[in-house]
Order: structure tokens, then C-alpha cells, then sequence
């Protein structure tokens, strides 16, 4: 017998992050119970944006536009430029609002074991971007060691333009208990000291 | 300036359960950066459901047919009808592969304050369906003071038909502790102990 639409439903809602059965489960009738409207309004917007989002032609980023809000904003001061793995991080750095630069997003890592070069992540065109207006490009990489590599990838891939490459901070987070931070970002902390 | 179709889908997957801002903004971006394919069936999926899915003619249940599979099986013991109170409490049900009768579904419980009438649970369909091939009644409903008045009138409703109706048993789950059981459970379980 063939799957009802509310058992296909129920399945197609599992491609979403942290959704297993029950959960889809619960999903799916809560729309079907509750809220067709709003589940109408989540279909139409989800294809809608599925065909239409694309990635910005200057900083990589998602957008539905050929250059993204950020970029296309001559309020934004264009020599600064943040590289970032993904289109969260911008999100992250904005809603922080301590960023007025452009970005440059990644969409990953270098990742040998996975087949992605430099190439795929767009560091290839950093050079050219850096020969025009860039005077500071700041590296926002992850921890993880991918992230590591990229990130001195990138700064070997800059260091003949000479364009200045700079790293944000790492240390303890606002807020974090000295005694439950792990060994290496201590290290870094105190490596990294400042004068008060 | 209007929102952009990402802020869009966003704000629409937080019509779901258990959907806050960071959790609908994870899942958009999930979809966008690596799974389009599955984002545009499960756009497609929700609308074809919120259109064909209604409710089955017989017992109320959810189903894109007239009668639902359920009812219209003949394998299943026409005069069995367990009344649950949503379309969650059948698939739980049906997952314990312990029932083989039908079901009435309620969608919801009697809520005066919210203005929820016996008719607007089927409840006035309940006598006609038992004066036909129904020996049975089991109510299946939930612990809450709604439910216990729910059942409370589906019985005195029925009570001039004289057809049976039982309810399922309350008592300790199967694995809990009895220290952590609360005193109106202990009391119905006592007081429905069964000889050994």
C-alpha cells in the first residue's frame, strides 16, 4: 500500500536539523489540527525560497538578490573585510551590531577528506578582492582544526598583496567560569594578555 | 524596507511547535546551504497535505479519503470503538499493536470556557453509531479535569442505548517508580487492584 500523505508529510519534515519521527510527528498534526493557514503560508515560502535564494556574486553569502543587502550598502565601510564559514556567523556578528564592514563567507572549510579546496570556498577571489579596497581582512573562523588550516591558508594565500590579515580574539567568554574553561583557550587567554 | 524571503521563512516555520527564532533559523539555513532537494518536496508535501487531508466521514480521524483505512479495513472488529481525543492518541494506539476494533476521534475535549460543545466533538453522532453493530464503547481519554467530564457525558450520553461502555485502566506505568507516582494515581491503582 502506498504511504498516506500525512505519513509522506510526517517523513519529509525529518530532512529538517533535530527533527526525528515523533517530533515530525507532532509537527505535522499540530499544522493539520491547528494551523493550516500558517502551514500553507510554510509551504509557499519554503519553495518559494528554495528556487530564489542564491549566493551574493561578492561575498558568497545567501541572498535573493545577484549582490546582498550587506555588500550593496554604501553605509558599510568596504575596506574592512570579515571572513566567516557561514551565513550564520554573519547573522551572529550582526545581531552582536559591533561590525559596520562587508563580509566574505566561506560556506565551510578546507577539507581535504571531503574533496573541498580552496577553490569551492571561494579563497581564490580574495586576492583580487584585497587588490581594490580592502585594507584589513579579519579572520572569524571556528575552533575546530579545519577552521585552523583555512585560516592560515588564507593569510599565506594574502601574504604577497600584503593586505593586512588579523584574527578576532580568543579567551574566555563573557560570562565563563575560569575553572570549567578547557586547557587550550586558557593558554590562549594568557598568551594573549592585555595591560589593564 | 521589506523583509527579505530568508526573514520571511524564518518567521513561517515558527508557526511549529516547539519552533523558536534560533531553532527556525537553523532549520532554514540547513536547508538552504544543504538541502534543497528535500527543502522543495517538503514545501510541496506540506501543501498537498494542508489541501487534501480532512477528516474521515465515520470516525472524525484524519485522512485525505472519505472514510479513513482504518474504518473502511474489514479485517477490523466493527464492534469495538475506542474514543480517543486526537489523532496523536490512534497512531500511539495503533503503535502498540494492541487494539483491532475502530476508533472515534473527538478533536479535543468539552471546554465550555472555550466554547467546545458536544457537537463540535461529534458526541451527538455517538448514540446512531452505537444502534447499529457497536458492543463496546472504550474510552480512551486522558487524565485531565476536560477529559474526566468528557467522559463523564459520553457515558450518560450513551446510557439510554445500553450499549457497554468501558474505559481504559489507570494506574502505575509500566517501569515507574512507585515513590514517584502521584497520591490520585496510587489511589486509582489501589482501588483497581486485580486478584493475582
Amino acid at each position: 500500500m502506498q504511504d498516506s500523505i500525512i505519513d509522506q508529510l510526517v517523513e519529509a519534515f525529518r530532512v529538517l536539523p533535530g527533527v526525528g519521527p515523533k517530533t515530525a510527528q507532532r509537527m505535522v498534526l499540530h499544522l493539520l489540527e491547528r494551523n493550516r493557514e500558517g502551514g500553507k503560508r510554510l509551504g509557499e515560502t519554503i519553495l518559494e525560497a528554495m528556487s530564489k535564494v542564491g549566493q551574493c556574486r561578492r561575498c558568497r553569502n545567501l541572498t535573493e538578490s545577484e549582490i546582498c543587502d550587506i555588500c550593496s550598502n554604501t553605509q558599510r565601510d568596504q575596506s574592512l573585510l570579515c571572513v566567516v564559514e557561514s551565513p550564520a556567523d554573519v547573522l551572529a556578528i550582526e545581531q552582536s551590531a559591533s561590525y559596520r564592514g562587508c563580509y566574505f563567507v566561506l560556506m565551510g572549510n578546507l577539507s581535504p577528506i571531503d574533496g573541498i579546496g580552496p577553490d569551492d570556498l571561494g579563497i581564490d577571489q580574495l586576492p583580487l578582492r584585497c587588490s581594490t579596497d580592502v585594507k584589513e581582512v579579519i579572520l572569524a573562523l571556528g575552533g575546530s582544526v579545519e577552521a585552523e588550516a583555512t585560516a592560515h591558508y588564507i593569510s599565506e594565500t594574502l601574504k604577497p598583496g600584503s593586505t593586512p590579515v588579523t584574527r578576532i580574539a580568543r579567551g574566555i567568554p563573557i560570562g565563563g567560569e575560569l575553572e570549567f574553561v578547557d586547557g587550550k583557550t586558557l593558554t590562549l587567554a594568557l598568551s594573549g594578555r592585555k595591560p589593564l
